[in-house]
């Protein structure tokens, strides 16, 4: 068999990346647990009818077909039916079906994180994923689901990533009930249009938005230049934040009791924000998100100082997850791009792991009539929570040593010969000491592998 | 949307069985990383030609097209080439190929975990999965790959599964060279088509089995009877399955030296299991294992007293698991269905889980407007690791002790009115006591959900 070339948009790193990615979903896990989120994994498939309501037929979704519909031929026509199944491409279509499906047994509001694979039928291209790993956390209600959920969810989500070593992170926060009590106000009813370009914004800068607004949201000059103006106004200060946009309204002759409202979420969640993770949340009226089923707030997640990476966590308030026709479920949610984010921290060396390996220690062997003691060693360190490996071989000490190197592995244990004690080795300062298994501890941050901020910190 | 209905073989928990397999694995993944395996997680694809390698044209794999290939159409010619994807139906596959593609950045041998889903293409049927989560270890080497790995491997499993709440597990071995020896030995040619018929002996029985040897393997009366003696022979003392081998070898005339390598290896292992885990591993010379590419030990491992359930954890020894021409990759590796498992443990009530959500503690919310104060106290229990959720609504008290009772949670905090302390109440004892936030702690027992024993333990 050649050497099997990588697969383009199916990422996958080596063993020091993989735990590089495990510890930073284990940090989230460990958060997302901490604030009574419970975990849930769904099936990776959806009838191809649930991945495609809502119109969404801009998804590119990977159509599941069985090996034994071709009989042995290579090629076979395929049929699109009520059975046919599809990758699914985001966590929050699976979810909206669990909560329908077992709402009998759910309690609520239901909240669940959600750490899984999720695949886009792209066209190969580069720097696009097809396969990639999202961590989502949710609230879902039934029927209702308070404001408070809107404060509490970005708070959890800027706990969490400010647990992994990636700088300073703020989560930046518009309203959809305040953009679009705006819009009608100034008397802009093509609401979505109006959201679609703003979305846009950093893309196409002004002049082109302005052109937009006018020619797709049948926006005049006066009309553009105040949604601009509003997707302007962003910072920290709940009160700053309310005088822009009063005086933006009064300027423009907006009144709108939903823009009222909006903004009034705005600033309660910034209060609330400030008093709890100083700088964690800002306001942002420029975050539009482009999808139609937002509600209320509506959230993007930078790195501070890396902002050209984009959002690496973003979501909001919907009104309607999913209904049934006798109950609606509202819910509040929160997307990391997980594997975008770990391709782009390993890609400039960002972060970092300890060791490639979870060894914290490897027993030499002697030589192979001898390696059941060093199993033996091996087993009472594990007893004790090291985690520990045995030479794979009984080679020179000196060829052990640099097996252990070439991992990453702090330590070399030698068993004592002749009586005489056990000997462990700090191959990183080279001093070695006397030993024993039954006591031994390294320090803590030797005890498992960890991440750390790279380079470029 | 009507209420939506599982789809067969694709199994998903409620919240509390989807905490049961998390718990499982993070055991499971503690044991392994405590040996020194890695974590690893592959792609969920492979081109079609990787999959239906080896003539593996039995195995029913998923194909994937994308969406697009429809072009709005309810059908599509769909073709296989050297650029169609399939899904994996196994982690061994994905690691051939990993291994291959990424022996220049790996060290040797290489341990590795993988805890990750498959999938088979199957036409549904009541108790066959098309989708579940396999957890696996292999040790592979370049070139080589000592014995001792084999000796390793299974001990590995027997101390990870006993860390699970499942009672006793035992691991039994045969051995592939044994196996071949002694059919060479008797003049049996056809190896493979007698382990065939040797890996059905349980379902079948012997009377069936002789015929099959007769049929199938050319074996004459005399033969498939030695062949269903060798098959009898189990035990965990070494040196009766030494004897019971020699001694139906001898009176067989059957004369090998591939026999006696095999024999050696068996016993080597029991030797040493006997040492380490007394119990943990037995010979069963019946275990056959069908596939064609195992080349030294075999294992399948039981529920002590739920034999029935079949093999919980299977794999053995590869002499090849990959070669790019110049250099061979040799494992040994163990595979556990774990799907299936949790599956059988829930459904049989055999392993529950303490509570159904990650919380320890609810704090309740006097009302709406003390809200800020329950989050505070909800921060200064997490700050110490206290997994604690905030009441989602400022109900009546008896209501909010319901709600944590609904969902196990043992404790809610009630923050102090008038300057009074606050309070902390077990709801399972019904005690209630002052408590502070900055130094309360629940036993340890109580901080995180943990997996026990069901009722039928």
């Amino acid at each position: 068999m050649a050497r099997p070339a990588p697969l383009s948009g199916f990422p996958e790193w080596t063993p020091a990346g993989a735990l590089v990615e495990q510890r930073l979903t284990d940090s989230l896990r460990h958060t997302f647990e901490l604030h009574g989120f419970t975990p849930l994994e769904t099936r990776a498939v959806e009838p191809l009818s649930s991945l495609l309501l809502k119109g969404e037929t801009s998804k590119e979704v990977y159509v599941l077909s069985r090996l034994q519909q071709f009989q042995g031929q290579d090629q076979a026509l395929i049929r699109l039916d009520a059975k046919t199944l599809g990758l699914h491409f985001d966590l929050t279509v699976p979810l909206a079906r669990y909560v329908l499906q077992q709402a009998g047994q759910l309690e609520f509001p239901f909240k669940r994180y959600q750490i899984q694979k999720v695949w886009r039928g792209e066209r190969p291209q580069a720097g696009r994923f097809r396969e990639f790993v999202q961590a989502d956390i949710d609230i879902v209600g039934q029927d209702r689901l308070p404001f408070h959920h809107e404060v509490a969810l970005p708070l959890v989500m800027a706990e969490a990533l400010s647990g992994l070593p990636l700088g300073p992170v703020q989560v930046k926060v518009a309203n959809r009930k305040l953009a679009e009590g705006f819009y009608r106000g100034l008397g802009l009813e093509a609401v979505d249009e109006v959201l679609r370009v703003v979305d846009k914004l950093d893309k196409i800068g002004p002049q082109t938005a302005v052109e937009l607004l006018r020619s797709q949201a049948g926006a005049d000059a006066a009309q553009a230049e105040a949604c601009l103006e509003l997707a302007a106004i962003h910072g920290a200060d709940p009160e700053a934040v309310q005088r822009a946009v009063w005086g933006l309204a009064g300027r423009h002759g907006v009144r709108s009791d939903l823009l009222a409202v909006g903004l009034g979420e705005v600033t309660a969640l910034l209060e609330r924000a400030a008093a709890v993770q100083p700088g964690a949340v800002a306001a942002d009226l420029k975050i539009a998100r482009g999808l139609d089923y937002y509600t209320g707030s509506v959230y993007e997640t930078f790195l501070v100082g890396q902002e050209d990476l984009g959002s690496i966590c973003s979501g909001g308030r919907y009104d309607s997850l999913a209904s049934d026709g006798a109950r609606t479920y509202p819910g509040v949610g929160l997307s990391i791009g997980v594997s975008r984010l770990v391709s782009w921290l390993l890609g400039r060396d960002l972060v970092q792991i300890s060791r490639q390996t979870p060894t914290a220690v490897l027993v030499a062997v002697v030589d192979e009539s001898d390696r059941p003691r060093s199993e033996a060693l091996a087993r009472a360190l594990r007893r004790r929570g090291i985690p520990t490996d045995v030479a794979p071989e009984a080679a020179k000490f000196g060829q052990q040593i640099k097996f252990a190197h070439r991992r990453g592995i702090p330590y070399v244990w030698f068993p004592g010969l002749d009586q005489a004690p056990d000997e462990v080795k700090d191959i990183r300062s080279g001093e070695q000491r006397p030993a024993n298994a039954a006591s031994w501890n390294p320090p803590p941050a030797d005890l498992w592998p960890r991440l750390e901020a790279g380079a470029a910190d």
